[in-house]
């Protein structure tokens, strides 16, 4: 029956018209408007103005906004910051005339879109979940995309149509991720040239406290969400490789196989495994390489500490504490085997044989206080996470400081090597903090290289080549985030 | 609009048929067939056979298929044994003529009604989450129904509209949930009539291999569900009730913190905790009972070396182990720290402190051996059933065995007392097992009373009425299941 009618009809219309007349009549539409939009872009040819939309405008924006500005007059940008909370984006951008805050509902598609088609490259600071609405439109508009996150398994299937429309979507242009590949590739591509063999690669990232504003025995406050601190490890077994053979750590026993890891001038860290090392396999081209393993730092004596509240259970969200007339204390307690003698210290000093360093750990957590804890019921993570936010809140002159630290073991003419990379990052302030600086500041690199043409890429992407780290990497060194290497033997 | 219809018609017919003119003529339908259903009603009550429908020919409906067919030419009873395995169900019968074998897939909903619709009683001995369906068309059919199984909350919702049909879903009537509520409100309501209160109350269960056919270290083997031994404690943090105190044990605690129970001649068992032992304060009345503890039995030895495995991480499901190049020994070796000295037995055996009695039981499994797993990939979970389905097989002539202990303390003018209630059951041979006979003799021995009108409940129940559990528990004597009790000072 459709053949027929196609039969008869095609001496008049294309036959794609005919499979699908909608896109025919858009087709038409767009001849029609061809001689208006010529016009448009030749205004832009000479304007040269080019338009930078950024889509949310949260703590991890701050920095990324304030690149973008500074260099707006020398690049001749103008960048537009929509969020959903038009006085927050307005707040970001310190009145620069070559800023423009928007009021902006995310899923609200036909204004994304809108806002898309004006713009000449979009940045995604959305939650990660909402990054592929926007991939979406900036593939069907032709603009390219930057985001700070990992690209998901959704992300990835866009890469032949991106790339069919010449479209980038750069991924992963943050700090962890982001940073951490550019500073890793850029050794092992070293390593490579020169002929050596990696046989080891070691990754570790920490979000911590700057060493000025450490001041309690955990060495940690929350200098982020404080969701994925208490849930950290949770997510299930630690993969990693280890002379060739795959180990796995149980969540209950991730804090507890920690390594020590000193940076000079900073003191030792703890290091506990990062749920996937394995992925990196491939990403990084090191499928031969017979050890590879990732992990975050935090402070000396965090792990030993934390692991109490892993061993206990108290990290767990798999029911609901009746918490309505409990003290902190009670909460600990139900955790402990009855017993008519014993405080309750002394009951968890047996039970998981603590040394006195990290009892003090606990005790000035409060988590031995006979204070109400004041909710009705909680999981247990909930109310281990209302404890410590009181406790490991930032004060006012508070400075963050992100750590990461690279190993890389390699064969050269018959002999190993070792070369250490280390880099600290210490915020400014509680706006410009190391998190938003090392977040937004290799985002806003990689949007002027794209601007200025000096990045070809199509597809999905994300930092591992030379062309997109080198120049990022040497520009990040004026904003005091650099890299110390250390031959080690 | 509508009322202004009903206003002209309220007349002819009754408000509810304008309400519901589908019910008005299903109401008018019925009507003509009365005398067709009269004389079918009549030919019954001569007749005086009662139709039994049992859906699910199963393991677990050996020993009840049995008990009524046993019953069946006194009783005067047809047992009409469904399931999709038709020679399966044929088996059941061993050629009895009361009973019928029928093919049937439980969920064609059509067929389904017309058997219900035919019979006096339902038992549904399929898979826990298919008893809805049948629960919803015994109460429209208006038929009585028992299942095996713990009461869902779906199934509770069911109890208003059960009632006001008539109708009895009487659910938990195995052993486990089943013989252990009839036993333990045996003893409790007997503490309660003399005037006691009740201190303590702690239950455990385990289905283990009798002690004539125990051969291995681990005096276990696998009588049931391989899968749910395998996945033990692997649901969430188990909770428990001392001292008033909530008592909380996260899965990777709770084979650590196991508990000695002895049975007299039949030694010394370990109970782990169940996940949830709450609930029973309001099902058995014990809200103000300071402590209420309930648990799984294994013989001596087990919890510690299965604390292995679950410290390990073996039990896990959250990621895919690739195996295909695998030993035993590899996949073992996977969960220890790299060493280059020590042997897999060595690193264990310092990584987790373990005695020489745990290896024995360790090594008893062949997981340090270096043969090939044998499969390409599989969840550790998974491997370790593998493993174990192989070691822990029953030959021809085991047998299995049922334990349940049962502790009460309780005060009587002014003293304490303390009753323990035991019961062990061995099973006959591979088809009447001991936890067949626990399962269906009880569902038997309610349906015998349901349809001579010995039980006269309805709504969605539990056996924990004295008129329910004090004939079951009488006649359960007479097949070798029986509570032996002991009284401690």
């Amino acid at each position: 029956m459709a053949s027929k009618m196609a039969g008869t009809e095609s001496q008049i219309l294309p036959q794609s018209a005919i499979r699908n007349p909608q896109s025919a009549i858009q087709n038409l539409r767009s001849e029609i408007c061809v001689p208006r939009l010529k016009k448009f872009y030749l205004w832009r040819k000479i304007s040269n103005v080019k338009k930078i939309l950024v889509i949310g405008a949260g703590r991890s924006s701050s920095s990324l906004v304030k690149y973008l500005l500074d260099n707006a007059e020398a690049q001749d940008w103008k960048v537009t910051l929509a969020d959903r909370d038009l006085a927050l984006a307005e707040s970001k951008l310190n009145g620069n005339e070559r800023g423009e805050a928007l009021l902006f509902e995310a899923d609200n598609h036909l204004r994304r879109k809108e806002l898309i088609e004006e713009c000449d490259l979009v940045i995604s600071m959305l939650p990660a979940s909402m990054h592929m609405m926007v991939a979406a439109d900036a593939i069907e508009l032709g603009k390219n995309l930057i985001t700070p996150s990992y690209v998901s398994p959704e992300m990835k299937e866009l890469n032949d149509e991106a790339r069919r429309k010449g479209v980038l979507l750069l991924n992963e242009m943050g700090v962890d991720p982001g940073i951490d590949h550019m500073s890793a590739m850029r050794v092992i591509d070293e390593i490579k040239s020169k002929g050596g063999k990696l046989i080891r690669f070691e990754s570790f990232t920490g979000g911590l406290i700057a060493p000025q504003s450490d001041d309690n025995p955990w060495h940690y406050k929350f200098t982020w969400n404080p969701r994925n601190v208490i849930m950290a490890g949770m997510g299930g077994t630690a993969q990693y490789i280890q002379n060739h053979n795959l180990k796995y750590i149980p969540i209950h026993k991730i804090f507890e196989r920690y390594k020590e890891i000193e940076i000079e001038g900073y003191g030792v860290f703890e290091g506990y495994a990062n749920r996937d090392s394995l992925s990196y396999r491939s990403v990084y081209g090191l499928e031969d390489v017979p050890t590879i393993y990732r992990g975050t730092l935090r402070g000396q004596g965090y792990c030993k500490a934390w692991n109490v509240f892993v061993q206990l259970g108290m990290t767990t969200e798999d029911f609901e504490v009746e918490s309505k007339n409990m003290t902190w204390r009670d909460f600990i307690n139900s955790y402990l085997q009855y017993d008519p003698e014993l405080p309750v210290e002394g009951k968890i000093q047996n039970y998981l044989n603590l040394d006195q360093e990290t009892m003090d750990l606990l005790k000035w957590t409060g988590i031995f206080d006979s204070t109400k804890i004041g909710v009705d019921s909680a999981t247990p993570a909930a109310l281990l996470q209302l404890l410590l936010e009181d406790k490991w809140k930032l004060k006012e002159d508070d400075k963050d400081m992100i750590v990461m630290w690279h190993r890389f073991d390699y064969e050269l003419d018959g002999q190993e090597h070792q070369v250490q990379s280390s880099m600290v990052a210490i915020g400014e302030d509680h706006t410009y903090t190391a998190m938003s600086n090392t977040v937004g500041l290799p985002m806003g690199i990689a949007a002027k290289m794209i601007l200025n043409g000096e990045m070809k890429l199509t597809g999905v992407q994300m930092p591992i080549l030379p062309e997109v780290y080198e120049p990022i990497l040497d520009e990040l060194t004026k904003f005091d985030i650099q890299f110390v290497e250390k031959t080690i033997h």
